[in-house]
C-alpha cells in the first residue's frame, strides 16, 4: 500500500499517470473548514478500484476549457472494493464491489434528504454539489487511479449483491457511476415514456447512453444527431434512427423524413456548451442545441438538458459565452410551453434501477456505448482517441481485473 | 340584437369601442379552412359579456409591440351568460353564467385530452394554441365587447353552480378567465408548496395574482420585486414583502435582509419580454428578469415563468430581441439544476378549483389585484392609465351588470 | 344496412348471436332523460366492426354473476371503421379507422377534463362510468357485432393514422380498446418502472397484458401465477417467471426461489372478485388475491387493482361477497404502508401510447395474449372455451377482414 | 445526569413515571444484532428533552390493545436540546434545539433514499420502520423522558434555525414530531389542494391536525366528523364544518346540507381499527371508517388513512380483528375508481415546510388540537384524560422550560 497510481491534468491536451499517497480516510481540509466537517472520515472508506471511465467532462478540463490547475487530479466514474472502512460505516463491509456516483453527497442535508443529490450543500466550499477530481469542487481526489477514498460511503454507496455476477457484467455495471444514470436522467426528465418520440443531441457516450434509455423507457423511435459518422453507426448498432447535421437538410427535415412530422414529443441536450453550429465546418455555437431542440420538439414537451453549461469558460467564444450567457431562442420555446430540465444528474436515484436492469438482462449499456478496456497506464491514449471523436467509451482497468471478463 | 359594441386596436397608443354585426355560430373561416372544420358552430354558444377585463398582453398589442393589425378587436378575458346554444351543446342552458378560459380549445385533439388546453392544435392555423380577440390567433373575435362567441362551449365554459352566488363575488370571478390560474400557474410551477420561500418578478396584476396564489398554496413568505412603488404598496396590502428593483442595493442583498439568506426556494417571473434593466433609469433588457430569478432561486429549484415571450417583436431592442433570442444566463441556472416552465397557462386545469376558493372565501384575488370596474365606453382610459402604471386592475362592465355589486 | 348481428347474454352459461336493427345515431333514452342529452347524436359516428374482443368481464355477466338480463346485448372491446357521422364530427371522417376506448365518455364534464374517462359523469343514469355492452351502464349496445354506434366521437375515438399499416397490426391494434391498457394501468399504477420486480396475480388475458406491460415499462423480472398450467406457459412464451399457486409452496416460498428474496417491489391484482383459494381444489374466496399481493409486496409498495370488484354479485359465496365486502388483511397493508389503485382502467390515458409501442414494433401483445381470430358466428365457441381456460384471447371478425392478416 | 425520569407503561389503564439510567450513545442490542450495527452509536446523540407529546397511539398500548409488555418506557413525540453528540455528527451541536421525528431512520438503505423513512430497513428486527418508546420496534427508549438518545442524528433531526425564536412558539413546533406532519399526511395523500372539500373522519388531535393541514393546504371546506361533542367544538374553533355521526342522519346526508352534494373530493381516516360503528351506542367496528370514507367520497377521489391499522390486536372484536382482518367494502371502493394511501407518516418528508409555517405565522397548530402543557410528573392525568375523550393535545414540560411561553 505504499502509493497510488493515478491520472492527472498536466496542461492543455495532456494528461499522465502519477504516483500519489495512498489515500487516508479524510475529507479535504477544505471542505472541512468550510463546512465545519471533521477532518477525520469514520463514514468514509477506501476503495480498490476495479474500473474507472474517461468522462466528456473530463475533457473540458483536459481542452483547457476550465480553471483546472496543472495537477489536477481526474476520475469520477468509479467502481471498486472497499478495503478500508471507518468506524462509522455500518452497513458495508471490506470486501463488497460497488458503484460510486460521482456526485458526492452528505446524506444529512436539507437537499441530500429530498433526493437531490447533485446539490448537496456540505461537500464543496464553493457551491451546491461536487464529484471526485474535478476543479473547483473542493478537492477531493480523483478516481483514475488504484485506490480512492468515498466519505459517508453507507449512503453513497451501490453494493452489487453478488461480487462474481457482477464481475461478469462488470462492463455494463461501470457504466452506473455517471453516464448511464445521465444518459438516463436526460430521457427520463424530457419525459420519454411508453411510445414516444425521442431526438438525442450528439452521439457521444452521454447521447448514447440517452438513446438506450430512452428505449428502456419504452420510446417508439429513438432518433440521433450528431456530425461524427462513426458515433452515428454505434447508434444505429443498437436500434436508433441518426441524423447527421452537417448536410444540407435541415434537422427538421430530417426528423420528417423519419418520423413523417418534423417533431418529436421529446428532446435531450447530450451536448452542452461546446456545441457546433450547424452545416459543413461550422464553429463553436454555444446555444445551437439548445435552439435546436426547441425548434423540434412539439408544443407541450419536455427538454432533458444533461449536457454540460458552465458558469465560466475561458475558452468561450466571446465574452457572454465566457461567463455562461448564451442567445437563446426563449420566445420559441414559451410558444410552445416546453419545460427544461438542467443539471447534474443526481445518480442515486436512478443507479439502483439501473443496475437490476443489468443484472437481469434488460439494458445492454456497454454495447451501446462501445465500453473500451484500457489499462490505466494507457489513459492518456483514452483521452486522445476520446477526444478525437472515438466511438468508444474507455473504461480503465487499475488492477488488471476486466482483462479476462 | 342589431350590434355589438366591441374594444378595437386603431394604432399605436390607441384603442376605440366600434360596433361591429352582433356574433353568429361560427368558427372563422381561416381556422375552419385550415383546420378541417364545418363553420357552423353547433358546439358554440353566444355569450352575453357580464364582465371583461383589459390585460397586459393586450397591452403589448396596444403599445405596437406585435404586428397586430388596426382593426384587430380586443378581449380575453369573458365572463358572460349563454343567450344562444348550437345543438350540440349538451350540458349547459341558455341563462348560465359561465367563465371563458382565454384559451380557446376543441377538447378533441391530443393536447386538449392531456389537459394541454394551451396548445390545442385544432383552434388556430399558425401553430398551436389560440385567443379570443389576439393577433395571429386566427381570427377570433375579441370579449371586450356585449357580446360574444365561445366555441366548444361545453369543453370550455365552467359553469357557476348559482347566479346569484356568482354575481355577489363577479369582481373576484371575473379574475378566472385568465389573470388568476395565470398567476397561480406561474406559482404553482415554481413547485410553491407549505412552508416555501417565493420571489415574484413583477407587480402587475398577473405578478399580483401569482403572490396570492403562492400565499393559497401554503407559502411561508412572498416576495414581489418591482420598481413602481403604488404596485408595490398593492403587495404589500395583502401580506407580501416587497423589493423596489430601482433601488442601489441588489435584488439578493434584499432579500437577505428580509429573509436572512440571500435566495428563496421558488421564483416566478411575471414580467415577460418587456422587461427593464436594474437601477435608476434602466432601459429595456428583455433577460433581465430571468437571469434575476436564476439568481435568487437556490440551487434545485424551479422557475415559473408565465410572463410572455414571443417569437416576433417588431419593436425588440435589438434584432436578437425581435426573433425573441435573448441573452440568458443558462450557465448559471445549470450549475443549480434548475427548471423552467414556460408558456400560456391552461387555465381550464385551475379555473374550478380557483372558483371553490373564491366561493368559500378562501381566495381574495379582487382586492390582490385591486379590481377597478368601468363601463365598457371608458375602455381607452383603462388601457392608458393600466399602461402609465395604475396599480389596478381594470375591469370593463358591457351592460352595467356590475355597478351595483 | 338491414339489419344487425350481435351477441346476446341468453341466461347463465349461454349467449347467440341474433340480429337486430342497424344503429342510430342516438344515445339510449335512459341517458338522455337522466343526463339531460339530446337523443340525436350529432357528437357520434356508426361505425363497421373490424374487430372485436371477447373479455372476461364479459364472462362474469354470461356466468350468471351479475344482474344481467336475457336479452343483454355484449361487446365492449371495438376496433372499426366509420361509415357515417354525425354534423358536430369535426375532426374524423367515413373511412378512418379507429379503436374505440371501452369506456363511454363525454369529454366535457369534470372528470373527462381530468382525464378520468372511466368515471365520466354524462353516460350512465347509475354511477360513474359506463362501457358499451354492460349490465347496468346506461343501456349502450353492444360492440360483438356488425356495426355499432359510438357517441362524443371525436373525443372518444384513436384514429389510426395509416389504415393499411393498421390492418397488417390489427390482432396486436385490437387489443387497443380494453385488455393492452387496462393491463398497462395495472402494472403502471403498481408503480413498475425501470428494474423493477413485478408480481402479477393472474395469468389470463389481462395478467398477460399487465406482465407485458411491467415489460414495456421497464421490470427486471416479472413473475405471472395462477393455477391454470396452459396460461402459465403462455406467459413464459414471452420471458415472464411463472408460480403455479396450487403448488405446496407459499407463493412467498416460490416467489423467493426465483428472486433470492420473498418480496416484489409492485404486484397487480390482475384476477378481481371471482379469485379462488390456493391449494389444490380451493374453492371461491374473493379476497385471497389482495391478501396475497400485500404479503408479497415489500413495505413501500403499490399494488395496482385492475381486476374487477363489484358492488352486487348475487352469486358471491356470502352475504358480504354478494354486497362486495371482503375479508381483507388491511393491517397488514397499512404496516407496509401499501397503497392501493382500483377502478376502471381510463383508456384514452394509455391508448395512443401503446398503438405508437405497437406500430413501430416495441409491443407484441397479440403475441403476449395468444390472439385468436374467430368468425362472429363462432362467438358462442369462444365464449365456452375462454370459460373453460384456455389460454387464448379471442378476437370477433364479423366481416372476414382479419382473415387474410 | 444521575438519572433518567420516563414514562412507562404499567398494565391496561395505567402508566407512571419511574426513574432510568441516564441514555448512553447506544443502539439497543436487539437491533444491533439484526442489523449488524455497531452497539456505539457514533452517529446519535442525547438530548434533553424540552417538550413531549402523548399520542393516541401510545393510548392503544396503554389500553392493553398491543402487546406491550409491563415496563415497556413510553414517548415518541419528542423535541429537545443536543447536550452530548457522537463523533460522526457532523452538522450539528451542542446546544441546537431540534424536532425528532418519530419515525426512527437510518437514512443509509434504500427506503430512507426514496424518503421512506416511515419503512427503514434497519431499525427494527421485527419489520420496516421503527419509532421511540413502542412495542414491537426494537427496544428503543421512549421519549416521555428528562433524555433521551437519537440514533443517525445528522440525518433525523430538525434544527430550529434560531433558538429564543422557537422557543417562543415551542406549542406548536413540538407538533411536528409527528401529530402535525402525521395529519398533513393525511389531507396530501388524500390529495387535497386548492379549493378541495374533504372531509376528516376523526376529531382527536390527528383528525384536528389533519383538518388544519387540509386548510393549509388549500381546501375550500373542511367537514371533521365524530361522536364527541367538545372535539367537534374544537374543530370548529378553526373554521371547519362538523357532523355527529352518532346522530339519526346519515354521514351524507349531513354532508349533502353542508355542501349540498352527499359526496367530497378527498377524504381521511384519522380514526384507525379502534373505529365504533354509527348511532348512539354503538359498539366498535373496525372498517366503519374505511367504509364511510369510500361511501362519502366521489369517484375519483383518493383516501388518505393515517389512522392506525395493526397486524395484530389481541383485544379485537373477532379473530378476524385480531389478524387486522377487516370487512372492508372493497366492491364500492374499486366501482369509484378510488386510491388508497396507508401506513405511518414519514415525517422528515413534511416537517421542515410545516415548520416555516409555524415560524412564518400560516399555522396555527398548537391552537387547532388545543395544546395542553402539563408537568412530566402529571404523565398519568394526561393519559387518562385522553382516553376520557378530552378535546385537549398533552404536551409534556419535562424540565419546566415551557411553564412560561
Amino acid at each position: 500500500m505504499a502509493g497510488n497510481r493515478i491520472v492527472v491534468y498536466k496542461g492543455p491536451g495532456q494528461v499522465a499517470v502519477d504516483t500519489i499517497d495512498y489515500p487516508k480516510l479524510e475529507v479535504p481540509s477544505a471542505v472541512s473548514q468550510a463546512k465545519g466537517l471533521t477532518r477525520k472520515a469514520d463514514h468514509g472508506v477506501i476503495l480498490k478500484v476495479v474500473s474507472t471511465n474517461i468522462c466528456g467532462s473530463d475533457q473540458h478540463m483536459v481542452r483547457g476549457r476550465t480553471t483546472a490547475p496543472v495537477g489536477q487530479t481526474l476520475g469520477h466514474e468509479i467502481t471498486g472494493e472497499i478495503v478500508e472502512k471507518g468506524s462509522d460505516v455500518q452497513f458495508l463491509e471490506v470486501g463488497d464491489l460497488c458503484s460510486v456516483p460521482f456526485n458526492i453527497a452528505c446524506g444529512r442535508c436539507r437537499n441530500c434528504k429530498e433526493r437531490k443529490t447533485g446539490i448537496c450543500l456540505n461537500v464543496n466550499p464553493d457551491r451546491a454539489g461536487s464529484a471526485y477530481g474535478y476543479v473547483d469542487m473542493g478537492g477531493w481526489l480523483g478516481g483514475q487511479a488504484d485506490y480512492v477514498m468515498v466519505p459517508f460511503a453507507d449512503f453513497n454507496l451501490l453494493k452489487f449483491p453478488d461480487k462474481d455476477q457482477a464481475m461478469a457484467k462488470i462492463r455494463d455495471l461501470t457504466m452506473l457511476s455517471d453516464i448511464f444514470p445521465t444518459g438516463y436522467h436526460g430521457a427520463y426528465s424530457a419525459g420519454t415514456t411508453t411510445g414516444s418520440t425521442v431526438y438525442v443531441a450528439g452521439a457521444g457516450p452521454v447521447g448514447l447512453a440517452a438513446a438506450h434509455s430512452a428505449q428502456i423507457l419504452g420510446a417508439a423511435v429513438v432518433i440521433v444527431g450528431d456530425r461524427n459518422e462513426e458515433r452515428l453507426a454505434q447508434a444505429r448498432s443498437f436500434g436508433c434512427e441518426t441524423v447527421n447535421i452537417s448536410e444540407d437538410a435541415t434537422l427538421s427535415e430530417q426528423i420528417d423524413q423519419i418520423l413523417g412530422t418534423p417533431e418529436v414529443d421529446c428532446a435531450v441536450d447530450a451536448v452542452g456548451f461546446e456545441a457546433s453550429g450547424h452545416g459543413r465546418g461550422a464553429g463553436e455555437a454555444p446555444a445551437t442545441v439548445l435552439n435546436d431542440i426547441m425548434t423540434v420538439t412539439a408544443a407541450g414537451g419536455s427538454l432533458g438538458i444533461p449536457g454540460l453549461y458552465v458558469t465560466g469558460d475561458p475558452g468561450g467564444v466571446d465574452p457572454d459565452a465566457q461567463e455562461g450567457t448564451l442567445k437563446v431562442r426563449l420566445g420559441l420555446g414559451w410558444a410552445k410551453s416546453h419545460s427544461f430540465t438542467t443539471g447534474q444528474c443526481p445518480v442515486m436515484r436512478y443507479n439502483r434501477e439501473l443496475m437490476m436492469s443489468i443484472l437481469h438482462d434488460r439494458a445492454h449499456i456497454a454495447d451501446a456505448v462501445n465500453a473500451t478496456v484500457l489499462p490505466l497506464t494507457d489513459a492518456p491514449d483514452g483521452y486522445r482517441d476520446f477526444d478525437q471523436g472515438a466511438a468508444k467509451k474507455y473504461v480503465l482497468d487499475p488492477h488488471g481485473e476486466l482483462a479476462s471478463v
